[in-house]
């Protein structure tokens, strides 16, 4: 049982950016400032854009930015948009065959399980996650703002 | 984000035996009712005798059945042997090399989430799986039991 990487890398973009607000971040420097490759980061980024989390600008000296206050994005409803299977077992899917799924109570237990893993997530907003901001931006290798 | 089909047949041998507790269970018969490979059993089945889930009885009408009462089968704690890893994202593994692993809330939140997962699924035991009784023999095309 784990998440993708793609869910675990848009959430490192996310707290990136959140801990970074006040200049616009590029791809590289999210990927140098994690050490992880930048071609893994770009589909990210395309998500995290189309589902309105993050906004770009273009041409030089541009770069990204959050499109919501981090308040306003729950952990939770980002992962549900990163995952790209829900189906914790072969029942959940609509093509799945399992002999006895219309008389399972398995599949109402699983799917209560997930419900409550996702309550805990939507319990978390980014601003939870960005709450130890010194040490983060120090991890980040990011400049403290001026006050 | 999804359980190995290792947890899936697990679950799918234990829910068999129970509804079918009077007599020796093969590996054969459980494949069949299933419609699934008889090879991806074995290991499914090696593993649960020797969590002490299962008993086997060897030679000519050998077989095998449960070594516990469903009762005490929690299905969480089953699943929680089942899975090979549990390690939601890198940082909960003893070599990931997140860069803010150690001001990371996020760590934090799905370690939660998890067990909010784990403690729904072991408030079901067997017995509550095994609860539609007669529909479940009939899907598993398991005769009615003499009474």
């Amino acid at each position: 049982m784990r998440l993708t990487t793609f869910s675990d890398y848009a959430l490192r973009v996310l707290i990136y950016l959140g801990s970074a607000p006040q200049r616009l971040a590029t791809i590289e420097q999210i990927a140098a400032a994690y050490g992880v490759s930048g071609n893994h980061l770009m589909k990210v980024v395309h998500h995290l854009a189309q589902r309105g989390y993050v906004e770009t600008v273009r041409g030089k000296g541009g770069g990204m930015r959050l499109a919501r206050a981090p308040q306003a994005i729950r952990i939770g409803e980002v992962v549900r948009t990163t995952e790209d299977s829900l189906a914790l077992v072969e029942c959940f899917e609509q093509d799945g065959d399992c002999r006895i799924a219309r008389a399972c109570v398995l599949k109402r237990a699983l799917a209560e399980a997930l419900a409550a893993f996702f309550a805990v997530l939507d319990g978390y907003t980014l601003a939870d996650l960005l709450a130890p901001e010194a040490p983060l931006r120090r991890m980040l290798a990011l400049r403290s703002p001026a006050r």
